[in-house]
């Protein structure tokens, strides 16, 4: 392979990451149930986002992140999005 | 104690709850660095909570859900509130 063709990816260069992210705080509700986990998830998520007050106390979080190497893991929409910034980012 | 003031909490009394959730999902971006663990935090459920599209793939999720029972482990701003729902809710 020509080394001109083979060069290393700049630091800068946009990237997919595999994310994992713990949340653990308290909440004050009328009544959680775990009849639809994707849907608790979502009130819990969104509750999260909008930040401590006093109907919610954040009491620890975790994050840990590494970015994929092997691009063909993800779905066919990241990655042509992925080609599409790149190549965007290439003729800037 | 008298029987009368010792009465069981109703089931849709309000509560505080104990949460964990864990998320795992790729995301497109341009340079993820740990820097500021709060601040990625925050960006990473910001970008979770508006869903998955071309940038974000959601991969797993996970939640477990307990009620605390000991409400004074609670911060004293969700104690209060705890107070005042259940009194607005015996009132109505």
């Amino acid at each position: 392979m020509d080394s001109s063709t083979n060069r290393a990816l700049p630091d800068s260069e946009v990237g997919i990451y595999e994310c994992e992210v713990r949340l653990k705080f308290r909440i004050i509700e009328d009544q959680l149930t775990m009849t639809n986990k994707e849907e608790l998830v979502g009130t819990l998520v969104d509750a999260f986002a909008y930040g401590s007050d006093e109907y919610l106390e954040a009491l620890d979080s975790d994050v840990a992140i590494q970015q994929l190497h092997d691009v063909d893991e993800a779905s066919p929409q990241m990655r042509r999005q992925l080609i599409r910034l790149r190549n965007s980012n290439r003729l800037a």
